[in-house]
C-alpha cells in the first residue's frame, strides 16, 4: 500500500478512547482523572501498556512526562506529537486523550503497513495540563521546556494540600530521563476545538496557526453593607451594582474592540448575598483574550481605567490580582499551513483558527515548529460529560495528524 | 410633677434593652432570636415577667403575639404601642426590642408619676416578624388584621422543616385570647430606622408618614455554558452577562425614575462560577420600592420590558418569579403631625420619614390609625452585631413616644 492511501482505523481508535475514558468515569459520565492520582496512575499505566505494545521505546522524565519513541531510520531529531491524559474533575473523553490515543493510532497504523519514517516519531503524555489539582495548568510542558523551576514544581500544593512530588512519586512517574528529553523537529498537536466554531461552521479541520493570549485577574470590590429599602441610591456603596458593573463593562469593551477580544465575568461571589441587603464585598473574576499582546495589554488598560473611575463613582474600594498571565503564541506558518494542505489534499474541508484555550502545544512551541490540528467539538461544549466530537471527525483529525507527521518525518 | 415634664429614665431603658440582647447572644455579638425557637421563648418569658412586674394584664392569641394591658380611666378603646422581639440570625440588639421595651418604660415612668391615662395603653408583642425562621415577614401582626388564615400561618413550614403550630405550641405560647384582641384607637411604634438617612442628617426624630411598597422577585436566567477562550463573543448566551446587565439597569432604572425609588440586586448564583466558564445558568435576585404604588407598578414594567429585551439579545431563556409583593402603606397622617409636634416641644430634631423596610405597624394600620417613630442608626447598619443607635437617641425615641401615647390616650 501506498503511503498516500493509509488511513487510520476508526473503530480501533474509538475502541482506544472507549477504554481510557472508562477510567475514572464518574456516575454522571465524566471522566475524573486528576493528576496524579490514583486515576490518573491507571490511566497512565494503561497508556504505557500500549506504547510498549505498539514496541514504543517508554521513557519518563522526572516532571512525570511520558514519551513512547518510534525509532526513525536516522537517529536525529524526533516529530513529536502528543497531549495530556489528566483531566478536569467534570472531563470529556477526547479533550487531551484524543492527541495522545490519535498518535498511538498514527503509530499502530504505521507499524501495521510496515512504513518506517527517517525521523523517530515520539508521542507524549505531558503531567498535569489542566492544572485541575495542581497548579499552574499546563504545568507539565512548561517544565520540560525550562519555564518552570523543577523544584517550583515538586513544592506546588494541590487542592488537597499535597505535594506534587509526593504524588509523583506515590505514583510510580518520577522518571529519570533528562529534561528536555527531546528536541523534537517538529510538535504537532491533535485536538478537541472546545469551542463552537468548527461545529457551527460545519468545518472538519482547524489548523491552527496561534493560541491566544489570556489575562486573569480577580476583582475584589468592598462596599458598605445596608438595607435595600431605607438606603437611598445616592447613599450607596453597593458591591454588587459594582459587580454588575464589570460584567456590563468587559461586554461594552469586547464590542468596542472588535476582532478576537473576548471578555468573560464567569464567577461571581457576592457578600452576604441576600435579597434585601446591598452587597458588601464582591468578588468576580475576569478573563480577557486576545492574539495581539498590543491590543490584550490595552483591554487590560481600558479595564483599569474603568475600574479607576468605578471606585470613584461608587465610594467603594476595588482591588485586583493577576491570577495568570501569557501572551499570545504564534504557531509555527510552515507546520500550520502543512496541516491545511494534508486536510485538502486528504478531501477534508478545512480553516485556519485561532486557539482560545490554553495547550501544551504553546510550551513546545518555545523549542520547536509546532502548529495544532482541531476537530470540531459538538456545540462547543467541553470540561462537561456532555463533551462529544463525531466519530468521523475523531478519524480525520488522526488521518490528518498521521500525513502531517508521514510528511514532516521524511 | 406635671405630665409635660415626665422624661423615661435612660438608664433603665438601657438595662432592659442589655436584659433581652442578653438572650441568644451569638459569639460575633449578635442576637439569634429566630421565632418560636428556645430562644425566642426565653425572651418572651423576660418580657411578660417584666409585664406583669409592671402590673399589666397579660394575655396571648392563638398566633403568640401578647398584650400587656395597662388599664384606663374608661374601659375604651385602647391606644396601642408595640413591635417584635423576634431576630434575624445575626440581629441587632435593638431592632424590634426598642419598640416593645420603649412601651414598657413609658408603663414603669408612668406608673413612677402615677399618671392615670383615660384610655387604657396595651404594648403588644408580635410573633414572627422577621420571618426569617418562617415565612412571611410581619405573619403575627399580618394574622392579627385578618390578612393571614390562621390555619395557613400554624401550616407554614420553616427554614427546619418544623410547622409553625407546632412550635409555637411547644414554646407554649398558643394562647387563647380572641383575634383581634385589641382594636386599638391609635397604634404608635417606635423603631431603629434600619437605614442611614437620620444619622447622615443628624436628625434626631422620624416622623414615619408612608411606608414602601416592596416587589421582590427572583429571576433566573438559562443560556448556555461554553469556554470563555474559545467561544466568540457573537456566539454566546452568557447567563453571567445577563446578570450583570440586569444589575446595570436596575441603578439606570432607578436614576431614571428618581424620587425614592431604589432597585437592588443583593443576590448573584452563577453556575457553574468558574473563572474560564461562561456561565450557564443565573439567579438573581430584584427588589424595587417605591411609597407610590403606580410608580412600582412602572419599575416593574419597565424591568420586564428590559429582561424581554435582554433574552432575546442574548439568546436566553429568562424567567421571574415573585417573592414578594406588597402595596405602599400610607399612615394615619394626624398621628404622625402628633409624633412631628410632639418631638418639636420635646426639643428634638425632627423630619418626615418613609420606612424603607417593612414593619408590623403597616398591618396594624389596617385596623387603627398608625404612625411610626424613628431613631437614627449609625451608619444606616442594621441586622447585624454592629447595628448601634446612641443611648441619648434611643430614650429621646422613647420620650416622644411616651408624649405622644399620653396626648393619645387623654
Amino acid at each position: 500500500m501506498k503511503a498516500e492511501q493509509l488511513r487510520i482505523n476508526q473503530a480501533r481508535l474509538l475502541a482506544a478512547l472507549d477504554e481510557l475514558a472508562a477510567i475514572g468515569r464518574t456516575e454522571d459520565g465524566s471522566c475524573c482523572r486528576l493528576a496524579l492520582t490514583d486515576e490518573d496512575k491507571a490511566g497512565r499505566d494503561l497508556v504505557v501498556k500500549r506504547m510498549r505494545e505498539l514496541g514504543l521505546e517508554v521513557r519518563i522524565d522526572p516532571i512525570g512526562n511520558i514519551f513512547g519513541r518510534r525509532a526513525g531510520r536516522e537517529d536525529i531529531a524526533p516529530v513529536m506529537t502528543g497531549s495530556h491524559i489528566d483531566t478536569v474533575r467534570t472531563g470529556g473523553r477526547f479533550d487531551g486523550c484524543l492527541g495522545v490515543l490519535g498518535g498511538l493510532e498514527v503509530v499502530r497504523t504505521l507499524n501495521g503497513a510496515g512504513i518506517a519514517t527517517r525521523r523517530p516519531l515520539v508521542v507524549a503524555v505531558f503531567t498535569d495540563e489542566e492544572g485541575a489539582r495542581f497548579h499552574p495548568d499546563m504545568a507539565g510542558s512548561l517544565a520540560y521546556v525550562g519555564g518552570l523551576p523543577l523544584q517550583e514544581l515538586y513544592d506546588t500544593r494541590g487542592i488537597d494540600g499535597k505535594r506534587f512530588e509526593d504524588e509523583l512519586r506515590r505514583i510510580g512517574y518520577l522518571g529519570d530521563a533528562p529534561i528536555p528529553l527531546y528536541r523534537p523537529h517538529a510538535y504537532v498537536e491533535l485536538h478537541i476545538e472546545q469551542g463552537p466554531v468548527l461545529d457551527i461552521e460545519g468545518v472538519t479541520i482547524g489548523a491552527v496557526e496561534n493560541l491566544q493570549g489570556i489575562s486573569w485577574q480577580e476583582v475584589t470590590i468592598v462596599g458598605q453593607s445596608n438595607h435595600a429599602g431605607t438606603t437611598p441610591m445616592r447613599l450607596r456603596h453597593d458591591a454588587g451594582y459594582c459587580a454588575a458593573a464589570i460584567g456590563h463593562f468587559l461586554r461594552q469593551l469586547a464590542r468596542d474592540m472588535g476582532g478576537n477580544q473576548v471578555a468573560t465575568m464567569g464567577k461571581v461571589d457576592l457578600h452576604p448575598n441576600l435579597i434585601n441587603v446591598i452587597a458588601a464585598r464582591a468578588k468576580v473574576t475576569v478573563d480577557l483574550r486576545n492574539t495581539d499582546e498590543a491590543l490584550l495589554k490595552q483591554a487590560e488598560q481600558r479595564f483599569a481605567g474603568f475600574l479607576k473611575q468605578l471606585a470613584a463613582d461608587e465610594g467603594v474600594k476595588i482591588e485586583t490580582r493577576s491570577l495568570a498571565r501569557f501572551e499570545p503564541v504564534i504557531f509555527d506558518q510552515g507546520v500550520a499551513d502543512l496541516i491545511a494542505r494534508t486536510a485538502q489534499r486528504l478531501g477534508l474541508s478545512c480553516r485556519p483558527m485561532t486557539s482560545g484555550a490554553g495547550h501544551d502545544a504553546q510550551m513546545i512551541a518555545r523549542i520547536a515548529p509546532t502548529a495544532m490540528i482541531f476537530v470540531p467539538s459538538i456545540r462547543g461544549i467541553s470540561h462537561n460529560p456532555a463533551e462529544d466530537t463525531k466519530p468521523e471527525h475523531l478519524a480525520a483529525g488522526a488521518d490528518v495528524l498521521l500525513h502531517t507527521l508521514l510528511e514532516l518525518a521524511a
